[in-house]
């Protein structure tokens, strides 16, 4: 087990936000690796244009942005409620995004588990 | 003491947002119900109309989604400092509706004790 | 070790709100000084003028506050990614400011501590 563990709780829906949480996390892999660390990318509401596309959206510089950190071991995760409320399928989205039944769910059982918690936008 | 326990921060003003973090409440405890949950929604801030009214508002909607949950054992908080600030009474309360003297504090004292933490707006 | 201890996140940049939070913190002291308390405010985003000021900004009542608190043992620390981004220098600071690496870093290490998180916008 990693010593540090975060989840964060990413629910807004705009890009250059989005752009500067992803950065953090790429410095903060850098900050904490010789510790140990583990982060999960809780992403809902109307920030699934993050980690999906559909006929509205294309892929885009922060989908590669987010693979990128994928790649180096960062785990996105979508809340299945929003995307029922998306009309999202599994084929929609990024092909290394794991989802779960509700953010909120996921986000009392991390901390019940002792994983830290960030919001973010 | 129940395994799972989440006190959840809503400062802001909107009824929409209210109604899905409601929403979410609800799907939380379906999901989380044999595992063991307890759940506080703290109320602060621009918040207050949630769980009060006054002239400015009549009994609501959001009101009755507040009730049904509160029946089915969620806990509504409101802040005293709020209540001082938007002139209400313990009568402009909704009649299952608790105070606690600061948001702060009981957020800083609910997480000493081990409760997660879940930030909406 | 103090029995309460808390980090609270400030990433948005109002003015209003910065004087609610602050307030808020005092009389969050005088509710825990008997249980012990320590208060880490981290400062970041848009929010750095809270605790700095350059050619674009000047002292304000927002700085006294700030200082009273800082006086009464509150530590304020500001994201140095952020400072970097605001071609902030260190003599740009309120004389009480602390750095740190990263804002979300900073968060993460001090709930692995064991300390409460509190998001402000």
């Amino acid at each position: 087990m990693s010593r540090h563990r975060v989840v964060v709780d990413i629910a807004g829906g705009t890009n250059p936000t989005w752009t500067t949480t992803l950065d953090e996390l790429s410095v903060l892999q850098q900050e904490l690796a010789t510790e140990g660390l583990e982060i999960h990318v809780l992403v809902h509401s109307r920030a699934w244009p993050l980690v999906a596309w559909n006929q509205m959206s294309s892929s885009s510089e922060i989908h590669l942005q987010a693979e990128a950190l994928a790649r180096r071991g960062v785990r996105f995760v979508l809340c299945e409620n929003t995307m029922h409320g998306a009309n999202l399928r599994k084929r929609d989205l990024l092909p290394f995004v794991k989802t779960v039944p509700s953010a909120i769910g996921e986000l009392v059982k991390k901390q019940t588990d002792g994983w830290a918690y960030v919001r973010r936008d």
